[in-house]
């Protein structure tokens, strides 16, 4: 199976990110970590991006926050599908990282989650690789309805309070 | 080779759209176009969504302003890949769509690129396929490249008529 | 009477959801409340929205966050006034969820209220009830009486610390 | 059939509120069209307000710009429905007028529709008539059907173009 | 002399408004401090306005939160001078009070100040004063003069621990 | 009779500006107008503060865009009330005027009205020379019910029209 | 004396930018002018800054427009001063550019300009050559002067015109 | 060598600031630190800025809040290159001092670093000096290739955890 690749711009975006690597665990895909700054070591943020493909990647999540140029750093640099997770910083309450992450010119996308929303940049990877794979395909089904049924449940406890 | 499949919440996106069927075109990937709406066809929407991965689809693309809940609509009936293209509408310069696409709740993704994105969320839905697909990786790279020599050509023109 | 529905796209809102339900109380207007979400339960959403009429509901007040498509969702599959309340959440400052309820496209209106404005949202909910219910116009005229007395003996105790 | 007011802050609102008259008349529903202002005409404003009920009507619309006091204003002298257009003027693109609009406080709703969102504010106070009206109720589903039918047609002219 | 009126829309502005009187102690200039509301005791604030001027008020000092409607409301019914404190609430950081209270339509201004700027508006409702009042004027520049001071021994503070 | 001051950053606000001295016009209230540049030109624009309350000034209205300082350095140097008009210009709609303009800290208000508000600026100026001048206090209550007449004249075109 | 260099994202964004050209030649300062993309030529827009300070460069003006890393991506591999220009694109007024020039981490600075300000970056730029070059200290200090000037003529003529 | 000179508005901007002479103090470059306002203390602040050059100073950093004038204000007396830090307070999230200190008007140059940036303001004025300076260019590099290191060691540690 394809690797995806966690990448954020500092150590200190490590609890937002983590929910990656959970749901990365949960569907059973393999996963390399990696701190890479766009700006304090762009050339080995260069080089991981230029050899993802060829070391069997198939998607890279970048978070990072302020002014976020790592996802598109990193999309500069491969073809591979480029996921950007805008990480809320001390001012702006993300919007800053939002913009710098989703408006990216033309010829070089990113696809980019919610502010601080790693846990669906883990699952964005895990259907890119499903368009290829069944059994991640029918995996990311059975945990949907899973999800659904929990919510439901919810709703009875609810109801049950209220009704 | 699978299918993209390019849905519009309005006909009145067509001219923002239309750059995403091109660029499909030039990469020689299949796509199907539809007009959908998630308030005003949403049991056509939700029925495309759920048999997309069956009749071979890879990737959906989403196009929709203002409250643009199209792209997650389709997202919650499907595991496939969903990118959501925010459409800059004729108050608030695409900000609504924006935050209406991007900002999803945990368990639904959407790949949300730049208001007015069409050819960047064309080409991440190639980068999608690519990812099993070594031609289109190919292609990838030379249009990169290709495009890259473009920017240098200017350079090279900005560079007579200042230097 | 009429009853209302108060729906809310996950648990976790009901914090600020729960005064919609004091609200409601403090009137005597009959209500259900529900957990559905837009994305992960759409199908129970459609079904209820579908029904509600036809089940003896007057209106449906739905909260939801972020991306909240969760109003818009419900008015796309009914024509009963939908109330949204738009639910602040860890980033954004609650602007995403009011963005993506009130910029609803022509054709499916959503009635809107502040951001985590559930006292509100149930108050209109009445008022639409009481557009054929003298009763309860008499209440909310009393109600508002009330009030303006509440205000006017906070001027006096204010008055008194000041003046 | 109770009557629906149509209130705007300014005539220069005229030709954006102008679809929620031609919403009213496609569904048969009476209206009255006034101009007060919040500010230049309060005491008008004021006494429609107090007085709309026992006239006969069953909710208020009220169009207004800039810091839009108009829908409050009506609101906080009736307990009828009032639903607030937010009306783009030429600085800050109408989110001056929504968030003056949407904020109420708690006692005194304001069922606010998006900018310039006239059509959807008819559709809105058509709705709100409607809970005790089933042949409203019904004209409603059918222009619902009839809207969806428009979407697929306009499908089928985009699917025939490039599919 | 005139007094200055300081107005909020509700007893929960006191902790911000508190500042204005403080201030106006501080230059001797009588007021009167109420609690009116411009949704919930709008006669009560209607009546205050129009007697204002004929009262002996010289300025009426109006703050008020999210869709902050008070100072225009007392504006539209007295040509005294009206200083808007937009204060801030629990969403949107102030910015929907700001607008509601700054955007005025032409024909009634309101002086606004800073989010929850309160100091400020007692100081303006004092340099209004100062207009036909040497002794205010010259309270004023001493003030002015004495601040410029503090500010620079505290210059003299941060010079010391670090030149 | 005080006079009111009309300062502008630049001579291209004189289109905005241009609706204060009409104003002022109107009401026969005499003013200087000056372009005066916090930063291209801070000498002068502080010399005209320090000397404006001996000059016989009653209000000094300053316009500017972009990062509108000019209040500000006039209020830096005067205890006049100082008006401030945030001016749009080509980027921001005026949102960066505004806040500069606004947003100024304890001890040094700035009067700030609606963005390109420049006729509320002049009125507010009138309305603070009316404060102790009753024949201009005269004149504001008659121009009010002039305009309060215009509004109503124009409910009675549209009613003719509609109703 | 050192040169400057003027890096442009795009050749579309020439007409914004050759204000800083015009402003170089004012001063007689020496430049350079280059179209490189920070996602298309990363590896030339790598190369020119990390060999800009030996090629004789003082400093280097970046333009770019959306998700602007390119001052960032320059500021990256170079120790020399940066300055940024952020450019107004199709959507979001130029915000989008601004928040990704100006919110850089720590460790990597970007001097940014105001939206679309080109001329003050070539100023920028000057002044910070200024400080080891007397001639170009002088020569600021004189155009600050004509500027000044031209300023007052304009007060004058607007004097004449309303005074 | 050329001193920096950090000038912040208030004192409470102190714990911000404090950073900029850390960053100094680590790279040994002379330094005077002020507490000089716009608005509280014009007569100081303008007076130093036009010494600035001639006593010695090379860059001078202006950190302000709110309606951030102080760097503009420094920069209209001086043709150094002028850092502005905007500084984030109680209300706007640092917007409004983004919006202040950058959006200058032409003529007047603003060298802007992030919200509350003051390592990279002290950086920033480094990299000025550094232009004629080949030791801080040394320094510099140095530093930053300890910063790449300490980067990679995290991204080490990161890697050891998850990978």
């Amino acid at each position: 199976m394809k690797k995806v690749a966690v990448i954020m711009g500092s150590d200190s975006d490590l609890p937002v990110v983590d929910k990656a690597m959970k749901t990365l665990d949960e569907y059973g895909v393999p996963y390399e970590v990696h701190v890479y700054s766009a700006h304090r070591t762009p050339v080995q943020a260069k080089e991981f991006a230029e050899n993802a493909r060829s070391s069997g990647f198939g998607a890279i999540i970048c978070a990072a926050g302020k002014a976020a140029h790592l996802a598109g750093a990193i999309a500069a640099n491969t073809t591979l599908p480029v996921i950007g997770i805008p990480v809320k910083s001390s001012t702006l309450d993300g919007l800053d990282a939002l913009l710098s992450t989703v408006q990216m010119p033309s010829g070089i996308p990113v696809a980019t989650v919610a502010i601080d929303g790693a846990a669906n940049a883990a699952l964005l990877a895990i259907e890119i690789l499903s368009v290829s794979d069944e059994a991640l395909a029918q995996k990311l089904s059975e945990v949907r309805a899973k999800n659904a049924e929990a919510v439901l449940e919810k709703d009875k406890a609810v109801a049950e309070k209220y009704n």
